[in-house]
């Protein structure tokens, strides 16, 4: 049975467009609609059947049941407003952000029933193009209830990432954008300044070691300049502490300390084999 | 026909134990013999076929018409002197060190027909355990002739290349040394540091960026040691120029200046799709 009448989908990108085909596939909503400020993706997303009907105009999500808020941070921020007058305080409303703490805040202020949600599900390639039913399937899904989060809507939002093969996670909004500050964030600048950093003559010399590190530098510059402003502060001090790790690395070459360089890179590989 | 009576491999790791794989598979060599430091290693190098007869002695050498020296850099530094008492001067040497500068440099001096080669085809296992005898097909290899390279050495080290399935470059062993720096050696120092510096309670989380940008921290310190402290002046220069860039990226994060995150985040990407 479907948990969900009318679902709408504000943003039909990658992650917007695949949680379409998913809801559909599992026959989690009766229905699934989206909007988009860009026309080509709406009617991509109905032509691949991630949505039933679609529109530029967010009035499309007027008797939603469920609206899932899945563009760029920044996008969701400056929406909430409007769609919140669109909306019935019954209806549950969900992001998809890759940051936390500004999205929880402000939806809480706008909607009645919101809980916050990230599935690590992303890609570097981006668009409706890739998106595909099973994106969430064996994806961990990191939800971000607070105190005031509707305990009815947190189960229901819980049982369709489950649905949908997740493997939920909880964490609150501020532990979150702390967490994903290292674990995500500092990768991509880190991909980001590598990839602008090595001279363009050196390219095609690419060894795989390089390819990884740099895969994520393909991301989206929209998406990634919303990460980075939104989880500032954390996204700074992961930087400075790693770039002080960094450093010393360099101390330990410059000084020919062989003995503390072995010891470091043999706790880094240690750790590294402790994390897999 | 094969183009060696008798190969000796020097370490017979995952490089020299693939070395030793691809040479009797493709009937390069009529016999291989093996030795390193480790008993252990020599016994399962047997065992898995990749030499025909092996000893911790380097007497074995003896007899040899192609000698490959496959260990860590600084091991083969110091094992070149007493390999060239054991060798005559019609034996060709190669090795297959990640840096060439100081190898080449020294070989020259010991050897007279030495060739240098850099097969990009190492990994973050390490052991004869992952040995297989189609490692270097379809992979890159670098290779660093000098002014007085023997050309004959040097036409029959590139045939066999060719025969293993390696697509080659030359190039002189200083610009290896400059592009290698940038091009893995970074990325491996980035790698490190980035595990190092994560605080440990978040290694749960990992999503895929993550495990990209670490995979190679699994490295073996002792081989990434010898590559780091043999290419100190590059590897240093490559970093400074990387940690300003990554500081200009926190620059204009903490500055809140969009419109020069946004520029610098999709020349990077732009770099990367050019690069692919």
């Amino acid at each position: 049975m479907a948990i969900f009448s009318k679902a709408g989908i504000v943003g039909t990108g990658l992650v917007g467009g695949s949680l379409g085909l998913a809801l559909k596939k599992n026959k989690l909503a009766d229905q699934v609609v989206g909007t988009s400020r860009h026309a080509s993706s709406v009617s991509a997303a109905k032509k691949i059947r991630a949505i039933d009907a679609g529109s530029q105009n967010i009035n499309i999500l007027k008797g939603c049941d469920l609206v899932i808020l899945a563009g760029p941070v920044e996008t969701i921020l400056g929406q909430m407003g409007r769609i919140s007058r669109l909306v019935t305080d019954d209806c549950i409303v969900i992001d998809v952000a890759s940051t936390k703490e500004l999205v929880v805040k402000k939806a809480n202020k706008c909607f009645a029933r919101f809980v916050g949600c990230h599935p690590l599900a992303g890609s570097d390639k981006r668009g409706i193009a890739f998106a595909r039913p099973d994106l969430f399937n064996k994806a961990a899904c990191i939800i971000t209830p607070v105190r005031s989060t509707d305990k009815a809507a947190l189960t229901l939002i819980m049982n369709m990432w489950v649905k949908l093969g997740s493997d939920i996670i909880t964490l609150d909004p501020g532990a979150h954008d702390r967490i994903l500050a290292w674990m995500s964030h500092l990768p991509h600048a880190m991909a980001f300044a590598l990839i602008s950093a090595v001279p363009d003559r050196y390219l095609a010399y690419a060894p795989q070691s390089f390819r990884d590190m740099t895969r994520i530098a393909g991301s989206s510059p929209d998406i990634w300049e919303d990460v980075f402003t939104t989880n500032r502060r954390n996204l700074l001090d992961s930087i400075d502490v790693f770039v002080r790790q960094l450093i010393k690395v360099r101390s330990r070459i410059m000084q020919n300390d062989r003995r503390g360089l072995s010891r470091l890179l043999k706790a880094a590989q240690n750790k590294k084999h402790r994390s897999i």
